[in-house]
C-alpha cells in the first residue's frame, strides 16, 4: 500500500513534468501565445487528465491542485519550455519522445489510482487512459487542434494497453511497482514503434484504402 | 420511487444507445478517423452529458462511469457504427431521427433525476437540457464544429419543453412514468417537427431578416 | 466572517451580470445565433467560471447552479443582450469595459471563496484566476475563438495581481470588504491601461520581435 503510494507519487510527478514541457512546447509550435498562454497550456496539459479522472473518482479537490507538489512541477516543466523558446521548433523527436514518456506514465498512475478506488476493472483501465489523453485533448481543444488521441494512429491504445497491464497486474497479486514498470514500458515501446513505422488503426469499413475526406 | 428508478434507468439505457450510434457516425461524417476516435466520440456523446449532469449533482463518480450498463451500451452503439462504415454517409435521416429521440430520453431521464435530488424546479428543469445536449456539444467541440444547440433551430427548446413537462407534471403527482412518456413524445415531436419545415428560434432584433453575417 | 459571505455574494452576482452581458454580446459579434445561443453562451460565460471553481473545491452542486440568484442575473443580462440586438456591433469599448470588470469581481471572488475553504495560499490565488477566465474560455471554446486568456496581452495578469492582492490582504489580517475593493480596482485599471497601451506579456525569447508565425 505505501509502496504503491510512493509508486504513484513518483510516476506522476515525472509524468506531469513530461506533460508540462511537452504541452508548452506543443502550444508554442501552433499558436502565437504569450508567457500566459504558455504556462496555461503546459499546466493543463500536465494537470488537466488528472483533474478528469479525480473528478470522475469523486477524489475532489483534485490531487493535481491540492497538492503543491503537482502545481510546482509543472510550472517548472512549462517555464522551461518558454525559456528555451525558439528551440522548439527543431524539437520535434524530443517532443514526441517526452509525450510517448507522459502517456505512459499517467496511465498507469492512473489505473493504480483507479484500482486503489476499487472502481471496477474496466473503470480502471478507462481511468488510465483518460488520466493519459485528457490533459493533452484539454490542450488540443484550446488551440484548436483536433485531439491528436482522435487521429493520430496508436496513441489511446498504446495508454490502453499499459493500464490493462497494470489492472490486470494487480488483480492477479503482483505488486504495484513491477507491474507498473512494465505497463508504462510497454506503452512507451508501442507508442514508439507507432511513431516510427507509422501505424495506425483500423479505419471504418471502405475507408481505409488512402480515399481522401472532402 | 421504484418505478422512477426503473423509468429512469430503461430511458437513460435507451438514450445511451441512440446518441452512441448517431454521434458515432456524425463524427465520422465530419472527421477522418480511426477506430479508437469513432469509439471514443461516440462514447462521449452517449455519456458526456450524464457527466456533467452527475458532477453537477454531487453524484460523483457519475452513473455513467459507474454502471458497467452503461459503458456497454455506450460501446456496443458506437461499434456498430463503427462496423456500419461508410454506409453512414447515406443516413443523414436516420441520424437525425436516432439524435432526436436521445435528446427526448436524456431531457426526461435528466430532469427526472434532478426532480429526485430535489435540486428545485427551474434546477430540474435546466438539469434536464444540460443532460441532453451535454453530450453532442463536447462531441462538436472536439471535432471543431459550432455545436448545434447554438445554431440549429429547434434544439435545445424541444429539451426545455420535455424536461418542463417531466417536471411540472411530477410536482402536480404524475407519476414518473406517464410524466416522462408525454415530455419525451412531445420533445421528439417538436423536435421532428422543427427539422421537417426548417423553424428557427427567433434571432437578435434586427438581425432576424436573412442578412448575412460577415 | 458574515461581512466575507455577504462581500463574496455582491461581488459574485455583479460580475455575473457583466459576464453575461459581455458574454452574450461577444458571442453575438462572432457568430450567427438565435437566442437559445445567446442566451446559453451569455450564461455559459457568466455561470461557467464558477462551475470549475466549485468542482475543484468540491463545493458541489456549483453555487451557480445551486442559488436561484445566479441563474435570474445571469439570464437576465443575456436577455438584455439579446434585445439590444445589433447595437452589439457598434460596443467595442463597454464590452471591454464589461469584460473588465467581470475578471476584476471574479477573480476576487473567487480567490475569497478559496481562502474560505483554506486550499491554501497559492490555490487561492489560482482559483481567484480560473474563476475569472474559466467562463470566458468555455465561451471562446464553443465558438471557436482562441481563448482571450492565451493571446490578449494583459488578461491573466490583471486577475492574478487582484487574486494576489486578496489572499495576500485578508492572510495579514486585512477584513474581506477593502481587500476585495483594492484587488478588484487594482485589476481593473491594469486591465484597462494594458487594453489603453496595448502592452503585452512577454513571448518567448526570440518571437518576441514582431516576427511573423506561419
Amino acid at each position: 500500500m505505501n509502496t504503491t503510494s510512493t509508486t504513484f507519487l513518483v510516476l506522476d510527478l515525472a509524468g506531469t513534468f513530461a506533460f508540462a514541457l511537452n504541452g508548452a512546447w506543443t502550444a508554442m509550435r501552433v499558436a502565437r501565445l504569450d508567457i500566459v498562454g504558455v504556462v496555461t497550456l503546459g499546466m493543463l496539459t500536465a494537470l488537466g487528465g488528472g483533474f478528469i479522472r479525480d473528478t470522475i473518482l469523486d477524489a475532489l479537490p483534485p490531487a493535481t491542485f491540492a497538492d503543491w507538489r503537482y502545481l510546482v512541477v509543472a510550472a517548472a516543466g512549462a517555464l522551461v519550455a518558454f525559456v528555451s523558446g525558439r528551440v522548439a521548433d527543431r524539437l520535434a523527436t524530443p517532443i514526441l519522445v517526452l509525450d510517448a514518456a507522459g502517456l505512459s506514465l499517467f496511465a498507469v498512475s492512473g489505473a493504480l489510482k483507479g484500482v486503489g478506488f476499487e472502481v471496477g476493472v474496466v473503470q480502471a483501465v478507462i481511468l488510465g487512459v483518460i488520466t493519459a489523453v485528457g490533459g493533452g485533448t484539454l490542450r488540443d481543444v484550446l488551440i484548436r487542434q483536433i485531439p491528436t488521441v482522435l487521429t493520430s494512429g496508436l496513441y489511446a491504445i498504446p495508454a490502453l494497453i499499459g493500464a490493462l497491464v497494470v489492472v490486470g497486474g494487480t488483480q492477479l497479486g503482483v505488486a504495484a511497482l513491477p507491474a507498473a514498470i512494465v505497463g508504462a514500458a510497454l506503452c512507451l515501446v508501442i507508442r514508439m514503434l507507432g511513431v516510427h513505422f507509422g501505424v495506425n488503426a483500423p479505419g471504418p469499413i471502405g475507408r481505409d484504402r488512402g480515399d481522401v475526406d472532402p
